[in-house]
């Protein structure tokens, strides 16, 4: 099947007239392109930073959202403050919306760096991955305050040691739905590229008053203002 | 399937780190990130340009790669001369590695945009797909001298005429196997978003020495130069 490269032509009729991304429908002479001046050409960026906001209300449905499958590993191999976030190393692979992603690090912020309808939780975990073409897809979980978490504990007490975490429950780390809103953004720290995927989770998880006064003592606003949503829209999975 | 959202956690013991690429390993405090100064933050871009050069012997053969998909229209609702190619709107819709598209159009560079190994086709034809998220990707077709192609015929008769192509077989357009070349780039024209998943396919299509020359009365050279690789590669299907 991976081999396999089928085209399916079906004969079918469909009228009107769909988008065109890359080039405008009627051109004046002005915009008529100079291939001899190709290094005055224009590259526009910068409209689809991250985080954002999400307005519950505007998300539009997916017709084609696909469900996220996490497989991390029981083995945190390295706990750090990178001078960003406390940052945590650890090995998985994740299926995201159809294709093969493998896990990087994750890494939490304090408050969320998105909003739900203008609300901050008081942590966010960034799960970031990276496909083998070069894509980034970050899995974005809320953290409220309820109840204490093991697994946050553990991440909490090997921060900045040499030890690694073993037998580490990461599904602790994760709401037990993995509904999704998904946009298109970016990275939130510098370089702050454009190429990232976000799936910011519905359902949240909980740790501890006291375990957020102690992640306190590392961070407290280490989270980028959110950014103006533009011409993009966010994808609800349900 | 398409709400089922599942999540397996398998217990397995890693050893060695994945890189982490939002975060340097080891920050110093001139690497800190001040929050309090967002604005100061460098947005780092232009790095994934189109088109480029494909060197074949240092394709990555790709574990992940999944066939394309095609299923195009038999109405050409319009062909013209947007001022930076020969443009023609047709629906259609794909399954590209894993993903639904909806075709936005397809339009012709000559000379091609991307080289093999150095070297260009005649024409290079773009097939330019849209998800619901607004991820572009685009199947490029490599078009070589030959055999006359009848449904190039078609779209060259009809440039900038008020008539639809109907009968139209769009697998003449496409070789008959899909084998592809995949990288992340941009858009090839002004804005140049960086945005865009590349397939540029292996084998090729031909078109007669005389439908060439009636093309070139349209255009001879509306191919952007090829850009630096950088820090990408380029993937292969088989």
């Amino acid at each position: 099947m991976k081999k396999l490269l089928a085209v399916i032509f079906a004969l079918f009729m469909l009228a009107g007239c769909a988008p065109t991304p890359t080039q405008p429908a009627q051109p004046t002479s002005s915009e008529k392109l100079d291939y001899e001046k190709q290094s005055e050409w224009e590259f526009t960026s910068g409209k689809m930073q991250s985080p954002i906001d999400i307005v519950t209300s505007t998300t539009i449905e997916s017709e084609d959202a696909l469900p996220l499958t996490l497989t991390y590993s029981d083995t945190v191999e390295k706990v750090e403050d990178n001078g960003h976030a406390i940052e945590a190393e650890m090995e998985g692979s994740a299926m995201i919306n159809g294709r093969h992603f493998e896990l990087a690090q994750f890494h939490i912020h304090a408050q969320s760096e998105h909003t739900i309808d203008g609300k901050h939780s008081p942590l966010e975990i960034h799960f970031v991955h990276k496909a083998e073409d070069g894509r980034l897809a970050v899995v974005a979980v809320m953290v409220e305050v309820g109840t204490e978490n093991p697994a946050f504990e553990q991440v909490l007490e090997t921060i900045g040691s040499e030890h690694h975490i073993e037998n580490f429950e990461a599904a602790e780390l994760l709401p037990k739905t993995l509904d999704y809103y998904h946009y298109l953004g970016s990275l939130t720290t510098p370089p702050l590229t454009e190429n990232v995927e976000w799936y910011v989770l519905k359902d949240t998880i909980t740790i501890s008053e006291e375990q957020l006064t102690q992640f306190h003592t590392y961070y407290t606003e280490n989270n980028r203002d959110v950014q103006d949503l533009n011409d993009r829209h966010v994808l609800s999975s349900i």
